[in-house]
């Protein structure tokens, strides 16, 4: 980044920058030999950045990678005035893991690694919320089906970081082992996504000004 | 389309391109009043298109549409070849939509305008199924809770359709409704799809040159 795009209120993204964002972490997941089994991507802004990562994650003559999407919003971004009562219960539900076709087709999340993909970590509520609430969900299959032993592994991949106070923390061994992958950190401004843009070209051009395409 | 894209094996498509298409089927289904309720993406094809088409179905202070995602995959594009036997049953489900989720937030499908996502319509069996299994799904949900007068009405939207022999048809009410949109209708050639690129840059400059930027 410029500093010109420091300076500026808003942060224009092109699609072409997403692109070289995912194709920059997943290269760095290959790199360590860490190729996920599985991407849960968060809906709707992880969906993006989700398929796209899959690309460069792709293995000649493997599979492509499965997607599983979750839906996840915040209270606030709904608008929901009646849930105000749920204060420190942020995030609610709008789908969740199929677990009955995943298994049907690719075995169960048990002893895999998981990559979970969102377009931005802004509070770090959502994310949080999708990382302890999945491995909840892990530790209880791994419970009833007695396959304590084998390990799941979470990794998470954004877009941006931004560099903000966080209103909830990721356990610390996903820290202490690199599991947090943030392809670029960027300061508290507002971020213009291409997938917003009434008028792409010009979006674009403001993207290329400020340095990122 | 210009005639060179025609007469060429490949056909490149732009991230931009795919944007202006996807504002181009929004701006027809806002001008019908044809708002959906819920978006369906078929992973993975159908994310990137449904997240970019929900931005131009947004309605000022009303909530963001739900996406809901559902995998299906063909066997062949599986390779898995342990399925061989499985002929005319070629769709597998790998995530299928979340009622219980979903219900729990902004009610059942039941009664309301659905959009089904993809992005290109191939042989058309993949978008088939889901059709015809999604109808059957609300029609047992409808047959449950007693609300069988209530009208679910699906339609799809897809970025392109091959102009090729098909190997299923939608409903026939479906067609007479005009509840089918592709975006462009193309010939049966090689779609170079963005997210799919190693080098973005070339990717986009022959997508300019053939006129789908």
């Amino acid at each position: 980044m410029t500093e010109s795009t420091l300076a500026a209120d808003k942060m224009f993204i092109s699609y072409n920058n997403i692109h070289k964002l995912c194709q920059k972490v997943a290269k760095e997941i290959m790199r360590r030999g860490e190729r996920p089994d599985v991407i849960i991507a968060i809906t709707g802004g992880g969906m993006i950045p989700a398929r796209i990562v899959r690309s460069f994650l792709k293995v000649k003559g493997q599979k492509n990678i499965p997607i599983q999407a979750i839906g996840l919003s915040l209270y606030e971004d709904l608008g929901l005035d009646e849930h105000k009562e749920s204060i420190g219960k942020e995030v609610i539900r709008t789908q969740w893991l199929d677990f009955g076709s995943l298994e049907q087709h690719f075995d169960s999340l048990i002893g895999k690694r998981v990559l979970i993909v969102d377009e931005v970590d802004d509070t770090r509520t959502t994310l949080h919320y999708a990382v302890v609430e999945l491995e909840k969900e892990v530790q209880e299959q791994q419970r009833k089906l007695n396959r304590e032993n084998e390990e799941t592994i979470f990794s998470i991949f954004v877009l941006h970081n931004k560099d903000k106070p966080k209103k909830a923390e990721f356990p610390d061994y996903m820290m202490q082992n690199d599991r947090y992958l943030a392809a670029e950190t960027v300061p508290d401004v507002w971020l213009c996504y291409p997938w917003e843009a009434v008028d792409i070209e010009e979006h674009t051009k403001l993207a290329i000004e400020q340095g990122n395409n």
